[in-house]
């Protein structure tokens, strides 16, 4: 198994693994031909040296995604933090532990990138979500608020 | 009162906003002069395009400061996500719709960058400041997570 950044040649099946979730599959749109919009995304964020949308593959297939980001603030004296968004596991993969290796590989290269920070936000809907980010080390300090236009 | 993208000169006064708080002031470091790494943060900051350091002057004077950033991601069909962080009153001014003013110019700001959605998060230690966001139409759907490190 190994960790890496998405490559364009990735994108179809980082869409099958978002889409196949209880609330992406409300949100995504996985049809063949993908929609263009994916594809100018993932431009956007391959040319962004702040964003790390990366994969885990296993056999030639994508079996996890997710994406790190770093954004610089003048709080905490200058401080860049790292945020993680967008993070799905292959449902037959689930519960093999792969989740807790995407973590601990973001973990290990927002402490790299010099992050006093990193932090995510999580629906209370998903309700096992919170205990596995706590057993990592997060704490729920924070209500995550949304506006939706 | 003006709210603009800040610029150089105004970071000692937008670090003196972040002191001036119950929890920055535990954060920052507001002496004379002031460290270094504010300045090589505003730097970054001024240099992404993705980010908006905004401050709110008036007479001359910095009375409030917020960042707005856009992130790209693949999920909600490529979609781009806004977000706030940072967001301070000046004391003498709470209570007097500055905040209110300065949210408003951040979702205005935010729809017209096609953002499709617009998040923070805020500390539950900040009990006021919930009603505040939700008075805005933002919802506390989501638990927001932190590691510090």
């Amino acid at each position: 198994m190994e960790i890496r950044k998405a490559k364009r040649a990735d994108v179809a099946s980082i869409v099958a693994l978002l889409a196949d979730d209880k609330l992406g599959s409300k949100r995504e749109m996985y049809i063949d031909p993908l929609p263009q919009a994916y594809y100018d995304s993932f431009t956007q964020i391959d040319q962004d040296p702040n964003q790390y949308l990366i994969v885990a593959e296993e056999d030639e297939e994508i079996i996890g995604t997710a994406q790190l980001s770093f954004i610089p603030y003048l709080t905490y004296q200058g401080g860049i933090r790292s945020q993680i968004e967008a993070v799905r596991i292959k449902s037959d993969k689930r519960g093999t532990g792969l989740g807790e290796t995407l973590f601990k590989w973001m973990i290990g290269k927002a402490k790299e990138n010099g992050a006093h920070l990193l932090q995510l936000t999580t629906d209370k809907q998903r309700t096992d979500a919170v205990r596995f980010y706590e057993k990592l080390g997060f704490k729920a300090t924070h209500e995550g608020m949304k506006m939706h236009f």
